[in-house]
């Protein structure tokens, strides 16, 4: 909790304005709120009021988005962001009577890609995540089994099966990395914790020792991995910043006289670490998202 | 097997015309293939051959890139797609060299926004994943292991913690929903199986009347939940269609008796079914992604 509040407190001090932003869809919203936030936070010093509401495709729906809209931009004195995925022509005609900014992702793109292929776009919703996506329905469920069947050292007989392996220390992101592999892009990934009784020896546990080529290393700095341990044990000797050096260090000089790929993950997110990974380790995807 | 040898037969029956698009980043690339992704599916009858090249940021890598795009190009005889969210204009303006269309996001959007907001970008790449979102971090992390010490039953005693509790037979994608609803929006879902103990009567399990508000049925069609469980367990009596019809029907009779809100998941995505879960209970999204 004093990480929270020591966050909320650098946060307040380089906020300048305060601006709403809504995310409108027919269907889930997801894509407009990935877009929206990308090119959000490329903009310095705003606080972002996020609404989002999707499923919107009925009139009284239709007209509640609206009026919130307006009368966030009475309230606000400044009209709100509104970014879209509306399919429907009329819907978005509707939102762009109001008073905001709407930045539309098809009306945006459709008109050039419909060109270059010579065909329009069938506007029809949730076409992204239909029934069309069965196998890769498949593939991801059976990589997020993979997953949960292997994770923290389980059955490391069945390691060969993996796509990667990932190693490190206790609190270093494994298992959330895992499951963003496996859910974002269909990979079989595993994952063995380095623990007190390997710290002996300067050398790989004896189980990964045939899947050596699959290994990835994370790491991140000492002071954060006390921090995160901090919230799990506070102030227990697993928690201590010396004990968390200690590991850092030496799970560090295993993986550089191994010559293991690792990866620093302090200041960066799990859908990061996972693309690096992918990208140092030529992993192929299995699935675009769904 | 039986099922994918199918599903590839359907496809490939309805595909006119194979085009390849590329992903181009400085950083994951998984805003590019969000947005292409969500752009192209709008498009009938055309299979897509994806290529991603994230962290696209040395000269060598760049040249790499742009030769490989020409190369389809004239391989393929029509020049590829190419969604970009390059940050750098010079990168850009190389890849627009190229025999390829390019759609970059940046460019399309950011002019407009700077507009409005009156400031300009600040073309870093990464910031959508990068320090400021500690917080988030933290709220992410605690969710999944929420999701884990919750899943399949484990520890209802702690279900009042949870923000939403999935129930339903075997096998209907109550563990993977959990994982994204913890991963994209940071709920704390807890998940928990109904058995053949619990189908002999006509009442919820006693561990889930105290929090029977927080309850929310998945369901499939039978002959989906058959092929799904014949996956993991050819021909026994639990993949059987007669017992995937008995189980299905017996928990929707007990969804419509005890007023629990449930889904249909047959036909849509693991982000469509959290996405609409969040939008019928009211949920509060505790992230935006990341």
């Amino acid at each position: 909790m004093a990480l929270f509040g020591k966050l909320d407190k650098i946060k307040s001090s380089v906020i300048k304005q305060r601006r709403t932003v809504f995310f409108l869809s027919d269907r889930t919203g997801i894509t407009a709120e990935t877009l929206g936030h990308s090119l959000l936070t490329q903009f310095d010093g705003i606080e972002w009021v996020k609404i989002s509401i999707p499923f919107l495709d009925e009139i009284g729906k239709i007209k509640a988005a609206i009026d919130q809209i307006n009368q966030v931009a009475v309230q606000e004195g400044v009209r709100p962001l509104v970014f879209s995925t509306l399919l429907k022509p009329e819907v978005l005609a509707q939102v762009r009577q109001a008073n905001c900014c709407v930045y539309d992702f098809f009306a945006m793109f459709m008109g050039p890609i419909e060109q270059e292929l010579n065909q329009s776009f069938s506007r029809i919703a949730g076409r992204s995540h239909g029934l069309q996506h069965h196998l890769a329905y498949f593939k991801r469920i059976n990589a997020i089994n993979y997953v949960l069947a292997h994770d923290d050292g389980v059955s490391p007989k069945n390691f060969a099966e993996a796509d990667i392996v990932l190693i490190g220390v206790s609190r270093t992101g494994k298992t959330p990395t895992c499951l963003y592999l496996a859910m974002q892009y269909g990979i079989a990934a595993a994952n063995y914790p380095l623990t007190q009784e390997d710290m002996g020896l300067m050398r790989l546990p004896k189980v990964l020792e045939s899947v050596q080529d699959k290994l990835f290393g994370l790491t991140l700095s000492a002071t954060q991995l006390h921090l995160i341990r901090q919230e799990r044990r506070p102030n227990s000797e697993y928690a201590s910043l010396a004990q968390c050096q200690h590991e850092i260090q030496w799970q560090q000089s295993l993986f550089k006289l191994m010559n293991i790929p690792y990866l620093n993950t302090t200041a960066i997110s799990i859908e990061e670490i996972s693309a690096i990974i992918l990208d140092q380790r030529g992993l192929k995807r299995q699935l675009y998202g769904l």
